[in-house]
């Protein structure tokens, strides 16, 4: 289990510059003053970028116990086993911590309808924005959605 | 350039709903009530991601404007230039937003020395979580850095 959870105000080193929290093989979770770190979820088998969520402890803790994804979600305040609801499971292959260990990559198999995005979509990265110094619009990346 | 910044307060949209925010080509992105939102970036030709980092209004617009990636530096509160000290330099390929447009995924060809960690790796995600149910360590996924 996760040994130590304690948020440190740690400063990230200057280029260069590496710290123990950024060397070291201890897991250390750098949780934010709201008590939450970023979480970005890849397609273990594709390896494109699905979504991007956030973990409070509880979250991280239910997701490497059970195998399956948990976020905390901001709008319902609420403890989230993804996939709960619209059955768009998410299964742990791999999960990274990034250098000052404040975000986390979680490599995932996609279950249900092999969807991350509540829009019906795979990611829910399925717009580009485009700019021509003038005017700054939207163009699908992936098409609108048969749900809704 | 960018129209409308403004942050609006809307939740997500339950699974299978979507708003006019979800589906429209109107760009508006979404800032936290800290000013920002998330960016994600990965490499344009290898499809990796390379970190994580936060994008202000004043940030998104000068990624937009120069094609070179902008952040906002938590630590040093200040508008971050990536790239500016250490020469890993980040060039916009193509920025991509989110269903509720509150986070960023933005492709990129680097430069310098092809890396974006500041210890000197190419991806900033270079350690793997190993928990076994009774511990938790990481192990390396990219070796020690050979700087610091």
């Amino acid at each position: 289990m996760v040994d130590s959870l304690a948020s440190k105000a740690a400063p990230r080193s200057a280029p260069g510059e590496t710290s123990d929290r950024e060397e070291s093989l201890a897991f250390e979770p750098k949780f934010g003053p709201d008590g939450l770190a970023i979480c970005v979820t890849i397609d273990a088998s594709r390896g494109d970028v699905l979504m991007v969520a956030h973990m409070n402890e509880a979250a991280l803790r239910a997701t490497l116990a059970t195998g399956r994804l948990h976020y905390w979600s901001r709008s319902r305040d609420a403890l989230w086993r993804k996939g709960e609801t619209s059955g768009q499971t998410q299964t742990l292959v791999e999960l990274r911590v990034d250098c000052d260990q404040d975000a986390f990559l979680a490599l995932v198999e996609v279950g249900g309808d092999g969807g991350a995005c509540h829009t019906g979509r795979r990611s829910c990265f399925y717009r580009r924005v485009e700019s021509d110094g003038d005017a700054t619009r939207l163009a699908f990346v992936e098409p609108p959605t048969t749900r809704g």
